[in-house]
């Protein structure tokens, strides 16, 4: 059986390009993991997310413990099967969506009980269960349940909640070393908010419980592009460096540029799938909408520098997709999206071993950077 | 460039295979149309319509002279290249969905007046209209405008319906023989109701304007499947035999093979797309409901004697899919059931050639005969 392991293969300042091993294949870093919410990547066969370029998947645990459940997808051979994923899948811990999903909630140091947004039935998660839940699925890469700080906080609200992530870390920790099979690996999440010591706090316990990888966790929810990356520049030095970093729900193409330069290997974000049913495009180009009336009649590809086969329709087709509410105007737009996160990632990759990645980011961020439809292309 | 050619390649008591050779390609008969309503077969990519094995697909006139209109889709070089669709296309002539779609019909001798149902626009539809919408769209078989016989109808009101749609044919025709290119096929639309006479001397009209086609219209309106069968039985054999038959808006696996038996070479059904966003399965073992609780954890493939990719993925993802609003589970099954419709025609051309199509037909019809899911596989 194959460990778990990670490489680094070059760098480029605070960036670096590496290889993580596992039992289900390589993951090339910086990677992007597609959010396969409850078992599929919304609107996208699995063989084009593998096609996209996509090693690895996030699933949701708990969209997945409440339907199909952990134990039914166990008894029908575990998550990859059922999916047809044979990839590496990553899973999170289930308790950022129990806090903004769930009904009903009730933390306290056991764990959380909350109430399903899908039938109100009253479900309990611990840190235990959280680790128990992942092995049932199956995942490869597993995260320890935690508290996603809410933002704004005092420091004093933010280390309490710190502090039970910490202990809730330690126990994750225990159930995974109970349950987890070889080959699999649980990642520990940091938290603190926006406040330096905190953070800092935070890492040197979680590099004493130790993990296979360390999260930069409850980010991206409110705080700005600026705290985002005062706390990144703050926190992702004191990490390991010899393992995986991973910024966890972000993010947009610039803010997943600024993050890779300061050292960041992985990323999830529902972004590429859900702009996509939103008739959103992410292009070389930049991003578009195409319900914009100045596509009718645009007979460009979506996007002329993308390999995709998605990207090779015309505006004006998928203008008239989106207009008519066809389903395979979010097919393709998916498609496009999260291969163009994967190009991103692909491209990035690159720059860094070619030592270019200051210059290629920079072009790119100009393309993001100006927002209006006016200027794209 | 290729003229439109029909040639029979072998018969089976009245049941025939053919060859329809058109300038974008050959369709293989009986043949099944997907319908491709506006400008997309829902929910399936073009690419895989095709490796469903479909020759050639059916867009609707009504939807697209209203979104994104015929002109614009002129402009933009044609409806294959707008929709990537590079085989032969069959569009209707807009009429029937005007009577089911359409709001405030005005119909006389002229044509029809009626509101659109996306916007209220007042659009009018006559015979030299419908004609120069299909050619603007770059249709390879078009169809002469008719007004669909309502069911129930009196003998009266069944004779003027079919004499005006005569009359129609002719101004189709007329039409047609101004604004089509070579290669380009007109077909002609059998009316009259149940009544055999009517039909008879519907026929006899059509003939005598003479088309490159012979549609029979009016059907699966509700009259029922023996009164369906009884017009086929008494309209087919009047037909040129050296040309298609093509029975409009059926059907199920059984219409379909029933009227095989009786000569017919072409059919289109919304069914195998619209029954597949309903989380409904055609197979080789029948029809059956994916929602059913009895598929939560049955890991059979969703059709084991399906070549289809789609038809691979196992019955509980499909029943997760379904149960979850999940896109993916449309996607899939819209593939399986093209893809079962597509291969219950290779099975019926091959049956033919070998002599062997009733016991075939009844073999089929035996399996969706007894529609209880308990029965299934």
């Amino acid at each position: 059986m194959t460990e778990f392991s990670f490489a680094i293969k070059s760098r480029d300042g605070a960036a670096r390009t590496g290889e993580i091993t596992t039992p289900r294949g390589l993951i090339r870093t910086p990677a992007f993991m597609p959010v396969g919410t409850g078992a599929t990547v919304k609107a996208m066969f699995p063989e084009d997310v593998r096609a996209s370029g996509a090693d690895i998947i996030l699933a949701n645990t708990y969209h997945l413990m409440l339907r199909p459940g952990a134990e039914r997808i166990e008894r029908l051979g575990g998550l990859h099967r059922f999916m047809h994923w044979d990839g590496p899948i990553l899973t999170d811990s289930g308790g950022y969506q129990v806090m903004s999903l769930a009904k009903l909630r009730k933390l306290d140091e056991h764990g959380v009980t909350f109430q399903s947004h899908l039938d109100g039935a009253s479900v309990s998660l611990t840190p235990e269960r959280a680790i128990e839940v992942q092995c049932l699925l199956g995942a490869d890469i597993q995260m320890v349940l935690d508290e996603c700080t809410p933002f704004p906080a005092t420091h004093d609200e933010a280390a309490a909640s710190m502090q039970l992530s910490l202990r809730w870390a330690e126990r994750s920790k225990q159930a995974f070393a109970k349950l987890a099979k070889p080959g699999q690996a649980l990642f520990g999440i940091v938290q603190g908010g926006i406040y330096p010591d905190l953070r800092e706090r935070s890492v040197e316990a979680l590099i004493e419980i130790g993990f296979d990888g360390y999260a930069i966790g409850g980010l991206a929810v409110g705080e700005g592009q600026a705290a985002m990356l005062k706390v990144l520049d703050e926190t992702v030095p004191l990490l390991p460096q010899d393992r995986p970093h991973y910024l966890m729900g972000v993010g947009t193409p610039e803010d997943m540029l600024q993050a890779i330069a300061r050292g960041v290997d992985m990323f999830d974000c529902v972004m590429p799938t859900r702009s996509g049913r939103h008739c959103q495009a992410f292009s070389w180009g930049g991003k578009f909408n195409l319900r914009n009336a100045r596509y009718a009649e645009d007979m460009t590809p979506l996007d002329p520098e993308s390999a995709c086969p998605a990207a090779q329709y015309e505006r004006a087709y998928l203008h008239h997709l989106v207009r008519s509410n066809e389903t395979l105007g979010a097919m393709l737009l998916s498609f496009a999206n999260v291969a163009f996160y994967q190009e991103l990632m692909a491209k990035a990759r690159a720059a860094i071993s070619e030592g270019t990645f200051a210059t290629f980011a920079e072009e790119v961020s100009r393309r993001y950077r100006a927002p209006s439809e006016e200027e794209e292309v």
